[in-house]
């Protein structure tokens, strides 16, 4: 049977990444989040190449996260993601993140909602009709 | 009769701002509405300079945030924020980003719950008691 | 006579241009020059709104960036900028940094090399005509 | 014989890295090379969580960057940095990108001069006197 598509990604965490409360800044962890939505893209069938040549891009339209326990300089960060659920328009992932050297410390939760755009006009196009076959236990037409 | 402390701030979308799909890319939200949480908190008594010299920050604890229509280079952004409520330990923040040139236009929604933490230990603190007489509107002691 | 197009820019240094050294991260300082480049580019004709329309954009070939004092969190940074030189294909702008509170504290100078170049293709255009008349003391054609 | 310590790291180009341009984004190219010289470092004997515990970090006292040819989304980024001299009390690295699937073609070089600090005091600091025998050929005394 058929499980929900999923991925794991690792960062570690740079001087960039911080600010002066020594802790990773929130907004950091929103870029490695994009990092790890962007495999589980690729396992959806959107990669990087072709969206640059078709210009069809998935667009963030809603993100909620939570911060639970802060990570600091050098702290090696798991990225946990999968595809939650999905419509005809939109689809929704979670991310969880998580310490390497202390893996059952949930740092951040993280839920984001995508739409489909074809650039430059910004026109909202359906998901592929054929996640419905390739991903059907999160297939929630009416969500 | 006081109502909530609110802010407002403007931006110029700047190239680093932008991506490749020709409009402004969702984190750099953030950004824009940390500067703006900032000017607010500094409503709040939290002045950046006495932040510095005492350790004492307001960490955002939970984002929400709802991208509506997008916006791109060398638009001019309006970031309007305001306390929306707080009890003892947590207090929340929303903002609204409109086009300076079509001010009807709500581009950007965004919630904030922050916590006052006391670094380096990152012990959380409670909030000053004179925010119960200063915004009495917003106090929530149960929430 | 006519002096080289210069601007004044300012900017208060929030949480995230700092990293856990407590200072303004090195990285930081360039976002806040291109907001600095970018009104200069507007005193040379190049409006953000227009390059958008036209896809001729300014592009950096070359930056040089001494770090001389650190900054910190809440202070008010003061950008100086002005048009160094130009020939016919590419133009140098250089950045003072100082503390608005300190004035005579210079933090950081930068001197940046730009290219006028046509995308989506990325063919590098000539500079106008017009800058030889504007900004004659600018001009340094063998150069 | 011993040579010249160097890393090789890789990326791929997000979309936070690219601007409305199309292309990658000059300040992202400095967030990579950061990544990279944060592997040098290591090499060097200075590893981030050392440094999160003893705040002896290394500054970026002067950074130099040419950009020959753009990158853009999707891109799989090549990473070659070694160090290039040092004195008492500062050193050099340098870097060239490439990309992987072109391997010939340079991108971006870059140069950065580097200096130990103590924080929070800012106090500078010489380098261990073990690089002049683990690093000989990259000693430069009078330089």
């Amino acid at each position: 049977m058929s499980s929900a598509p999923s991925i794991e990604t690792h960062e570690e965490v740079m001087f960039f990444d911080t600010d002066l409360g020594g802790v990773v800044h929130n907004i950091a962890y929103l870029r490695f989040i994009e990092t790890a939505r962007t495999r589980l893209a690729a396992q959806l069938g959107m990669e990087l190449k072709e969206m640059a040549a078709t210009q069809l891009y998935p667009v963030v339209t809603r993100t909620e996260i939570d911060y639970r326990k802060p990570a600091t300089l050098g702290d090696h960060l798991v990225f946990q993601g999968e595809l939650e659920k999905f419509n005809r328009s939109r689809f929704w992932c979670q991310f969880e993140i998580r310490l390497r050297d202390d893996i059952d410390k949930l740092l951040v939760i993280s839920r984001q909602c995508l739409a489909l755009v074809q650039m430059p006009k910004g026109r909202p196009m359906a998901l592929p009709k054929s996640w419905q076959k390739d991903f059907p236990l999160c297939y929630r037409p009416s969500s």
